[in-house]
């Protein structure tokens, strides 16, 4: 279960405006500063030792992309939010990593939150959230991402190695590559996702307990997390496509419908999921009930078949003076057979019934 | 079920608009190019060899259709996309065979993916999708098959047969019938759904298993699945009736018009059978509990007439030396009067409870 | 249950705008052609032999009502078709009787299509639909019957009886009057439904069975037919209000306006019988398992009071040679009153519990 | 529960537009008319004794007021209509009680339908709907009631001792305190709802039985009932809001803004309530659920503990005559000894258990 | 539960437009009437005697801020009405608390209505709601307090230390930054309920019992309550924000924006907290009936190991004079053999089936 304790604790009754990082504050790993610039001939990246390198290397004719690794040192947010005409409440938004996933359109730059999804192998298996925001400028691109992730390096390479489409197009396109990339995470958290709902239904038929439940609840908690983050992906991307922003081109609109695309068949695979998910739920109920009726069938059996003939047995363990069967000579073989044949009549009975 | 595994897998971390095929390597099958031009006098019908011979066949004059039976051949998508001008991202779309059912409104194109499909019979009565995808010119029609389906042939014949409306009308109309077939095979599919409901309901009258509850989740989950790529085929067919497109011509749209109805038809059907499916898992559940309760009742009948009776047998088992009643002569028949009067009483009680 | 099997499949592999019955075949009867003409003064009602009389009778100055009962003579319709200058598709729709209640604006005629219900007294009760489909024109309205039904005998004598409002008013007013019809039985038809969930809550409350539940759902599957059908009249009647069509006068469409309120009602005390019958379902599961509750109480007091005494019994039966208890004098006595004793006291501890 | 049967049975097979009145025939009460005719400095207030009075008393430059009680009298409604050129629907409407809430909207008069509630101490505390219907008129607020309804004696008696603001207004304001007081008379409504839940959970809470089913089941429908009827204020108020009709000043708006807060708020209090009901029928389920588990525990308590028990004391029952225990001298204190420390140990593990 | 009880009673039969005091009357506090001035270089704090001091106060040049903590003085409030120019009904929902969250614009002010929640730790820790209202005027804000609510300390601390942006913008920053923190209370507010939540799962793990549903019920009941206050709120901040009035300037709405945005986290995380509870349920449902299986399997095992030992020690305990077995000299100890050999099978199989 993703917590939602402590979300916002650090920032009531801070100033609104205040740019406050409110992450986990133990982890002090310093910020990593990667500086990429590049038109169709030529290719700069660099790691940058501090923020004022930034305002030097950028190169107006060139497409820049800043990538920062770590939101927690708030002086180079706010450095950067000084020097690009940033608003502080888009600044605070950045630090603040509990934000919703959305788009702001300004005047000279485009702000979108988006979240990355991973299950934690450190942390039980835990689904763990991570948030990357973007700035997009004319010449721009800001990536603030919230933990060092790996994902970028292979589109760094992808970039550096070829000529083509994807360096001729603008700071637009560069978004949307960034964008396209994140979207594409989540169909593999969705693969996960119906991985996991087969191996609880095979569970389910071979032998459902008390941990298949809170296995079914977990996936459901998980599952109401993810649809709470990537359904408001599509009035983001939509609002990206309505071209209300300058800032992204009409021909790349058209990548930005893909996406869109893309966001609306992960939401429809989420809603079907989610019927899926509580289609779990109605057969462990009723797996638990056809197991109590198969163990109530045995009680049954057994009792209603032996009750009867321990009655008789009682019967003749009476010490009454006078029981004329006692002595006769073939009570107790009598006694014998008519209990099998009781026994037999009531086995036939319960097959008629299909209870064995 | 459906499997969503895999489904992206091999297009995670490729470039943007590189037109890659996502369906199963292994089935090696040639691509079957067919090519039909015709117009109201006119009829002719060719196998091509290659894809070239189609820029030389087609006939501005005429109404060009080219059947492409096969996606997975990626040089002859893209080879087709730069003759017809057709945008990247569409021949993307082309060959990635897990696309949701839409529409997209280009200049010149109108480009449409539907799904059609099928219970297969080797896979053991799986319900199987394929993807159909048309592009809609001026002139031309070229739909693309993931699968050889037989379903054109009869359209085909049709179209060689009649000289009437049919062949007058230009592609528009072409796309209109074939849009037509897929919807038209979509109430087949409700027939058999409509079918498999039926008996199920049957099942659950006569005999109910953990089997039938198997069969009822299946065909909820076929269910979900077929709702997930149905529903957005009213939205796209309006598009079309929208008159968004040029392409469409004011003639052909009271045809699609027609098809809407038969969507929204569909979609109602749909949801009414959704309706009946969670009826069933109630009735499901409550003809498992009904049948405990009658195992139930059966087990306590027979325990609450014996167990008294086996109780008074008991005492006159014990051994005191002074027992009164042990001597006296009829005893041993007193005892047995009384207890067939108690079993007697007990009946009559459960018949009043209407237990029996 | 209404049945969804076979629906299309004559249709199916049918080019498109072909005019083909999809009823059941084997009704054989001819088709009725009942021919009405009036205006304030003049009132003349024929049975017509052909359609060829009712273009000879048709007069331009009075309202002309055609009543076709029968809709598997195509031939009829399309001759009308041609007469009338109907579209192909609209002839399409009159014939195939599994079309949606929907509306339909041409420039020159209003398409409307209904549906009656009844339930067949001859089919074991089970619900029935029937089509009636419209074509308004400026001063004809011709009305295709499936089924020869009763109720325009009442409205056609009322024509004939009175000389004021109603046949002051034109061919838009005729229509009115027959769709109030048409939603005034939809009245009735819930009246049913409402004494049907009367008949079946007392039966929940006296004794319910497993017959209950199938009632129940029968009732709840005859529920969602019914709403699929009515459901769309609202927009139906809808677009009539909203003066899409000049052939709805402004003084007429008040009278709609009321239709489109008694529609509303429907659809509400529909939409609360939804609410009811799902109601229904939870007592049925909760007096079920009330039953249980009883059986088992019985079984517990029983098995609890005796098999404490048995053991009693059981313990002065075993045959131990040193058991100081057998040989003395009132041990019988003693171990009866003991044995009551016990007996009393869980009979008063199950009184406390409120178990009896 | 509301009856709707019988409901629209008189009325069918009616031409529409014929004034009907659909209520019980039974009460042949006469119908009383009041007139009220105030502006800031006069009031005046008589019974009529026939409704010509109103015509002649009716004074242009004051508001003017009649209470219609009983709506059976079609006459008079007719004569209303004529002199008042009101539409024959409209007519239909008054005499009518089974109609919805709604508003319609005339060129010279507003037409408003609502519903007050109250449980008949008379019919078992029964929920019984009444129906208030309002014409307003520039000068003139007609308001039929039909039952003769206490609530007005209040608002009369308030207008009658007042000289400020409420007389200072013209026919808007009246029909807005009007509506007021038939909106305050729904908190009153919900109060007893609230109460009823509250009443509900606390025995469900000390002692659920069978009767707090159906109690649960008898809310839930006049909450269904009360829902279906207040459902449509909101768009009712909202009308007048939108100021669609010049009968409603500008500066009376603001009084129906507050009314159209009161009805959202009561809607929403229905919405939470109707969550609540599902509440409690789940906790029912639990309760019963648990109670059968107490009891089960029971049983199973005492068998398990005197089944092994009355198995040993079997043993030493057997008439073997080579059972060597049996001559011991110290076997029976053993078995007893044995039995003891047996029925000890299950109770410890029914303990660990926690069964107990 | 929040008692919807009493709620409106004394004000029914009120005239319209009477400004009377809605909550407990027996809290006879005085009124608390606190007056802040400020500009970027003053700040001036006072608490005031009585409200004409407000009025002799108020700068025009400044930012005023007037708090009014306890409502029930409805003299002081009439007379801000008169001065400050406000409608009647704007007053008489100022004191009647149990108004919606709602926003009402008017030409020279604003009116908000907010609700506080805390958990009151007097009242049984039972969900206590204060209504909060503000009156924006373009130099002046006041805010009614129903309670001494001390989060306001805070905020005036921060106003009197600080001379940046802050007390730059004048009264519309000042209501942000009041809304600001209410909005912010509402995270705590969550925070305690997915506490709640998360001690309820662990509750249902460990043990669960009845007090757990009444738990479960008893949070989703304040959930109810919850939802149902702060759903308006969505629809209060976005009218501020589409700019409908000329009181926010356009530079403030850009933080109006981000408490939109906080708003609808809160909204959605309620929404997912919504789900888990109605989990809750049934995880408890399932916990309650696996713990009746297990109860059921003790029975089962006990009973049908015993039952058929029983059954054989009753046939040797029989009378009968001719019983070959009872003289033979192995006897006893074969029939142990046996009875040893009935149970270790029956334990066997009972693993088998997984029953232990």
């Amino acid at each position: 279960m993703f917590s939602y304790k402590r979300q916002k604790e650090s920032k009531i009754g801070v100033p609104p405006g205040t740019v406050i990082y409110t992450g986990d504050k133990d982890d002090e790993d310093p910020i990593h500063l990667t500086f990429i610039s590049y038109d169709e001939m030529n290719f700069e990246k660099k790691e940058l030792e501090n923020i004022e390198d930034f305002f030097q290397l950028r190169n107006s004719k060139r497409t820049n992309w800043l990538i920062v690794q770590g939101v927690h040192n708030v002086e180079i947010i706010e450095k950067l939010g000084e020097k690009m005409n940033i608003h502080p409440v888009v600044l605070e938004d950045i630090v603040n990593i509990f934000q919703r996933t959305k788009i702001e359109v300004f005047d000279d730059i485009l702000f979108i939150v988006l979240k990355a999804f991973k299950y934690s192998t450190e942390k039980n298996n835990k689904l763990v959230e991570k948030q990357i925001s973007f700035i997009l400028h004319e010449d721009t691109v800001i990536i603030f991402l919230e933990d060092k992730i790996e994902f970028l390096k292979h589109a760094i390479n992808r970039l550096q190695s070829s000529y083509g489409r994807i360096r001729k197009f603008g700071s637009d396109y560069l978004s949307y590559s960034l964008i396209d990339i994140i979207v594409d995470s989540y169909f593999t958290l969705l693969e996960i996702f119906g991985e996991r709902i087969g191996d609880i239904e095979e569970e389910l038929i071979d032998n459902p307990t008390k941990e298949t439940l809170f296995k079914i609840q977990q996936t459901k908690k998980d599952m109401i997390h993810i649809r709470k983050t990537i359904f408001p992906m599509r009035e983001t991307i939509n609002t990206i496509i309505r071209g209300d922003s300058p800032l992204i081109k009409d021909e790349t609109i058209i990548y930005f419908r893909d996406v869109y695309d893309h966001t609306i068949r992960i939401i429809e695979t989420l809603e079907s999921y989610r019927d899926m998910i509580s289609g779990l739920l109605d057969i462990y109920l009723s797996s638990v009930s056809n197991k109590m009726n198969e163990v109530m069938k045995v009680l049954t059996i057994i009792a209603t078949i032996f009750i009867p003939l321990t009655f008789i047995a009682g019967v003749y363990g009476m010490n009454f003076l006078y029981m004329p069967e006692i002595a006769w000579e073939y009570s107790y073989l009598v006694v014998w057979i008519v209990m099998i044949i009781i026994a037999i009549l009531m086995i036939i009975y319960f097959r008629r019934k299909k209870w064995i």
